[in-house]
């Protein structure tokens, strides 16, 4: 080849190691035109003190050839450590973690024989934003963050997916009956964009019947499109009923940078043995060619391999007496995929890429209108000992700054002043919310001299959500009850 | 009998009225010593204007008998209209919600012929608080609740029903590596608890592998406690794959009322058709008189409706020609549990509840020693237009009160000051940590400066996180990042 394009790799932990040069080994065979650069990431990272596992030559390497493949690693238990994973995908802005679970029965045991789903789960926000505060003795918090653009990149990622994998329907996943705001911007999001795309057809599901649903009946599916936490959770469901962890590869995609690895982890126990699956890293390693434009050598290699598995060369992972012909370590089983390259399978489908590459993602988010935003009120969260909701009401009623006076206390979501039930359990934890009548938009000064007031009087205030209505529609929940 | 047990119940909506009318109808085969007291809930009473579905002289009946045969209800859709069930169960303190998934092969086909497993969902908190706000024109927002008695008392409920039904083992489901405060708490409240109970083995999976285990190989587990969201997507996983949801009744357990239902919906396509499966209420009537006591009339029932599943008698949804001897409506399903009142089952194992009254439930709460908190700094959120953090950060850098003082900007959780990477995406939401470098327990008043001076400024704050020590341990997360 006249060209080589800069990659950068990393071998990682436990199984890593191996599994990264088998693949290596697999591209090199397949004349793959990639020129790497090692870098090291993980557990000795990690213990050598910095934070995230990962150091500044490192960043530098990736910010520059903007392509990376990475072998798994162990995260160190105990506190201190960020998690690289969750740190690479933020700061480089991987936001979309694509994740084909398929499988390949007869060969591979499973018990969805004809599922070929494909999720794509949002990468960077949802509770992942790991803002975690605790708020008194009793309560501790964790903010669950739903932007916009985050949506729109997503969901029009999913989309842009099924249109050049030729896949013909979109399904998105949430809880928007219960998360009527975060789940609901989502959900709306995904409505707006499936607009654009009228050959694809566009369902949503609640979450949990989605997810009974695909672990039951996952020919039912294609793309799967859904926000971090749930998509974290379902796609481990996906790629384990398809078969093997060992048998699934995925890719992390952000505008300008994108990583590519195996699912599964370490698996420390089976390292250094020569017994480890490849396979997931070198659909990984697949999926970076078609990235790159490579779709030939992409092709190639995936039908060799797809010819190993029908052949009967299986790792432990997946040997099954009925079905495998020989029982290989992860080097016999790299050897019989360079053995067979340029052949196709003859009974799993062959696969061909086209050959174009990815371009740089110029994110295209909706314009929106400049919107009016106004305050109308606070919530003042409150730690308070003494669990008697009527009494707190009638103390807090007295204090009022301009326009805002106490309309409401919750605990947990649920109102107990006024008129609360004695059977609602309570924490020390209270939303005391403040409205302003008929005033809009109260001055950050009102809502402060408010504080100042509770505060002189011995209230304990730890944190303050302001009541925002955007163009004049109220943005937030009303309490729960009766 | 000589004595009657004061009962509420609901025919709710769709096909409730249906299957309510065949278990109550059972029931009074089987003697049960139940006076019923009824009360409408559901779509009309969400139409005549009551906001949760449910009139104030049913609550006062529910506080009364403090019992609950809930039939399925139709939430009505688009927006004002609360749930129901988080309603009922927030307000009643029903913390526990119990869901048995079991399979009854060969009769009720499955892929997981020897499943046997309760979910036992954590019922009040996490995510369900249900509070939410819209932050700025891009991020919305929901808060996680997690509470110690929260966790203290669904934990204790677990090993405590593990102790009762003679289980073997209690597993735990967490995303505790990247949640480590919310789902962390859990997760050490269980390792404390189970502790208590030495001859059950307890053992904790992260969520998104115990998902995909408890999809793939649900027979590794006996019961599973999770916190509410995990719970909800995961107990319909479970008893979907079990076999119908036709099939799994549950019941939602508060100190001193319970409330008991099958787990499916109102399933309007089927209502009044003499179709739907009534199985689901049945067992949770079976759970009822259980809880009450009354386990020799438990045990009658729920033999009698092993004995008719196994003679192959089967509503539409289980029907079957291979095990199928007859394909019945609702009411002749009835009559056939009532013919076979006093039978047992000869291939599927048959129950035998012991007869003893669920006391009240007296939460033991773990007595905490008085926890000392200090204020050592101030998250700030602000709504600001302009992406450019570094600018951000110099503007910001410039304002103190007392000892407070800006050390970090992170934007969906990722710092992006100082130091930030030009490839992090940013929404508008921004927050900027004050932190008081060595100076503890910061005065709320200098707080209440610190935002003033911003306000001044033209800042726009919408919401405050209080940065505390507990017993002198900061108890917030640091930023995500490099
Ligand atoms: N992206 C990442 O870097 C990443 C992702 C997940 C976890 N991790 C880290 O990996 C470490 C180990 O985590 P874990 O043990 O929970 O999960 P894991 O590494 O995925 O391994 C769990 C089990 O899955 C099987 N397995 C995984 N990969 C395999 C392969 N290539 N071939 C054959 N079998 C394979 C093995 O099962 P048997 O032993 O039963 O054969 C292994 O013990 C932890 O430190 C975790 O934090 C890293
Ligand atoms: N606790 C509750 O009150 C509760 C719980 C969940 C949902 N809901 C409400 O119920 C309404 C309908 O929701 P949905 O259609 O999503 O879920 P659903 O009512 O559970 O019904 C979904 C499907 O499941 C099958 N099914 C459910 N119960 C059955 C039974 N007893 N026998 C036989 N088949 C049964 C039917 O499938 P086929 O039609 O394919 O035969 C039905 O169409 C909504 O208003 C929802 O809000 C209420």
């Amino acid at each position: 080849m006249s060209y080589s394009i800069p990659v950068t790799v990393a071998y990682g932990d436990g199984i890593g190691p191996e599994i990264m040069e088998a693949t290596l080994r697999i591209l090199e065979a397949a004349k793959a035109p990639l020129a790497y650069e090692t870098i090291q990431i993980g557990e000795k990272v990690y213990q050598s003190g910095h934070s995230a596992g990962i150091r500044p030559e490192a960043w530098e390497s990736l910010r520059r050839t903007k392509v990376f493949l990475k072998a798994p690693i162990t995260t160190p238990q105990g506190g201190g450590f960020k998690s690289l994973n969750v740190t690479t995908r933020k700061m480089l802005g991987l936001y979309a973690n694509v994740r084909p679970c398929i499988s390949y029965a007869p060969f591979v045991a499973t018990k969805h024989p004809t599922m070929d789903v494909v999720i794509i789960r949002e990468n960077e926000e949802d509770l992942y934003a790991g803002i975690e505060h605790q708020q008194t003795p009793e309560v501790v918090q964790c903010l669950k963050l739903i932007s916009r653009p985050g949506c729109e990149k997503i969901v029009r990622y999913a989309f842009n997916y099924a249109r050049q994998y030729g896949r013909s329907k979109v399904t998105c996943f949430t809880k928007d009956n219960i998360m009527k705001q975060t789940d609901g911007l989502f959900h709306q999001v995904f409505d707006e964009i499936a607009k654009e795309y009228p050959e694809i057809e566009a369902e949503h599901w609640i979450v949990d019947i989605g997810a009974a649903k695909l672990a039951d009946t996952p020919e039912a599916f294609d793309v799967i499109v859904m926000p971090n936490l749930y998509g974290d959770i379902l796609s481990d469901v996906a790629a384990q009923i398809a078969g093997s962890v060992g048998l699934a590869g995925s890719s992390n995609i952000g505008e300008e940078v994108a990583m590519f690895e195996a699912i599964h982890g370490s698996a420390p126990r089976r390292a250094g043995q020569n017994l480890a699956n490849p396979s997931g890293l070198l659909l990984g390693a697949i999926m970076m060619l078609v990235h790159l434009g490579e779709g030939e050598v992409a092709s190639k290699v995936h039908n060799a391999w797809l010819k190993t598995l029908e052949d009967g060369i299986h790792t432990y992972d997946i040997y099954k007496e009925s079905v495998s012909t020989e029982r290989v370590g992860t080097k016999e089983f790299a050897d019989a995929v360079i053995a067979r390259m340029g052949q196709l399978p003859t009974q799993l489908k062959a696969v061909h890429y086209a050959s174009v590459k990815a371009e740089p993602i110029k994110d295209k988010l909706s314009v929106r209108k400049p919107v009016t935003t106004e305050t109308v009120g606070v919530d003042i969260f409150l730690y308070h000992e003494d669990r008697d909701a009527a009494l707190l009401g009638e103390g807090l009623k007295q204090y009022t700054a301009g326009p805002l006076s106490l309309s409401m206390i919750t605990n947990r979501g649920v109102k107990v002043w006024p008129d609360g039930f004695a059977e609602t359990f309570c924490t020390d934890h209270w939303r005391c919310r403040f409205k302003a009548g008929d005033v809009n938009n109260v001055p950050y000064e009102e809502i402060l001299q408010l504080q100042a007031k509770l505060t002189e009087a011995g209230y304990r205030i730890i944190k303050t959500e302001n009541l925002c209505t955007f163009d004049g529609k109220p943005a937030f929940s009303a309490g729960q009850g009766a």
